[in-house]
């Protein structure tokens, strides 16, 4: 059996258009056969963090840290015209109209299509987020490092840097 | 005849520094024999948008979008710095002066080269624009989805995500 | 002798988090024994420029933007979060507690790791700075154009835009 073709994502932002961005092609590539891993870092450990559930972390500036940064699908935002929240809600009006999924849907379809997402550990220390599968959704397939993701990008056919 | 080598550009911001970056990379490349396409998506659309004449979209929250993010290649600013306008003016002034083109010169130096211009027909409706040519500069070659770029990146010996 | 593989990373940005991805990834990619080039072009040349010294740039409008754009490693700041220093400085906390090298710390050790620095001459004009190896660290190995970038990555495994 010929070996699929690789699209390797790295996710470092956790703004609105940015996530959106990456599932259209995780999800897109997919879909055309490739085998897909998405890489999250930095505020992009935002979009798998659980939206429910209370801050687990130790030490007092990694629980601020939290506070300041809630992250969870639902509460990412726009990179520009946020305006309070306004921007975004237009947005995600627009998603609806046109039958776009949101990053919700989006995270749970591409799971289903076999889309393999993927923790950074190394981040996780200076987010503030304790490096377990118990911060993410369920969804998530494993917490590892910056290695993990060159190996990946060095095998694929397309790598990007979200 | 040999095939080209293909470069393939995403470009999701619509900051001025990361249009140039991207312009500036698309041209050299163009240059020095690649076979080059653009792709515009999210904010990046607002680089191809026609600087002038008026909002068609319909509905209302596409109409207020539209206002609020009017676009076009001579409205970019800069990602920092902004400084209600002065940062982005310097720096204009500093192209200027190192004979740097204008985003809209390399639009059309672009074009000229032989450079593919291509408009992301998806997030057309997120932005709150019409997914048709009138949108858009004459420069602009098509409109599609991500499929078409991630086909083209699958043939490419370098993709960026600007 | 085998080739090596080789990684080149263009970094753009000068936000703090995106810095220390990059020399993360170009740090592991030498460790995995890549053959790795880092090439900085407008806000990324903060990183590199010197941490000290006076204003050397022609023209009181470069001078003008050098003031209100210091740049070097050690002031970089996170692109969310800031909140007046407030974020910056946690991370930063939390960099250290998990024994995560400085900007500073990484420089000098993707040089000693023999990672290529290299600062885009083009960009250096509108980011007022003079161009020339005076600007910038020590640990910086040349300046040159868009075009050295492109032919790096048309031989790269691994092209990552930051």
């Amino acid at each position: 059996m010929a070996e699929k073709e690789k699209l390797t994502i790295a996710v470092l932002s956790g703004d609105l258009e940015r996530a959106l961005a990456a599932f259209m092609l995780a999800t897109t590539g997919a879909s055309m056969g490739m085998e897909v891993s998405m890489f999250f870092t930095f505020w992009g450990l935002n979009i798998i963090k659980k939206n429910e559930g209370g801050i687990k972390s130790k030490g007092l500036m990694r629980k601020m840290l939290n506070l300041m940064n809630r992250g969870g699908s639902k509460r990412l935002k726009l990179s520009r015209l946020n305006m309070f929240g306004l921007g975004t809600w237009m947005m995600k009006r627009l998603m609806k109209d046109i039958n776009m999924p949101s990053i919700d849907e989006f995270i749970i379809m591409a799971h289903q299509m076999g889309v393999k997402l993927v923790a950074c550990t190394t981040t996780c220390g200076v987010m503030g987020l304790l490096p377990e599968k118990d911060t993410f959704r369920s969804e998530v397939d494993s917490l590892t490092g910056a290695a993990y993701f060159l190996g990946e990008a060095r095998q694929s056919k397309v790598t990007l840097f979200i």
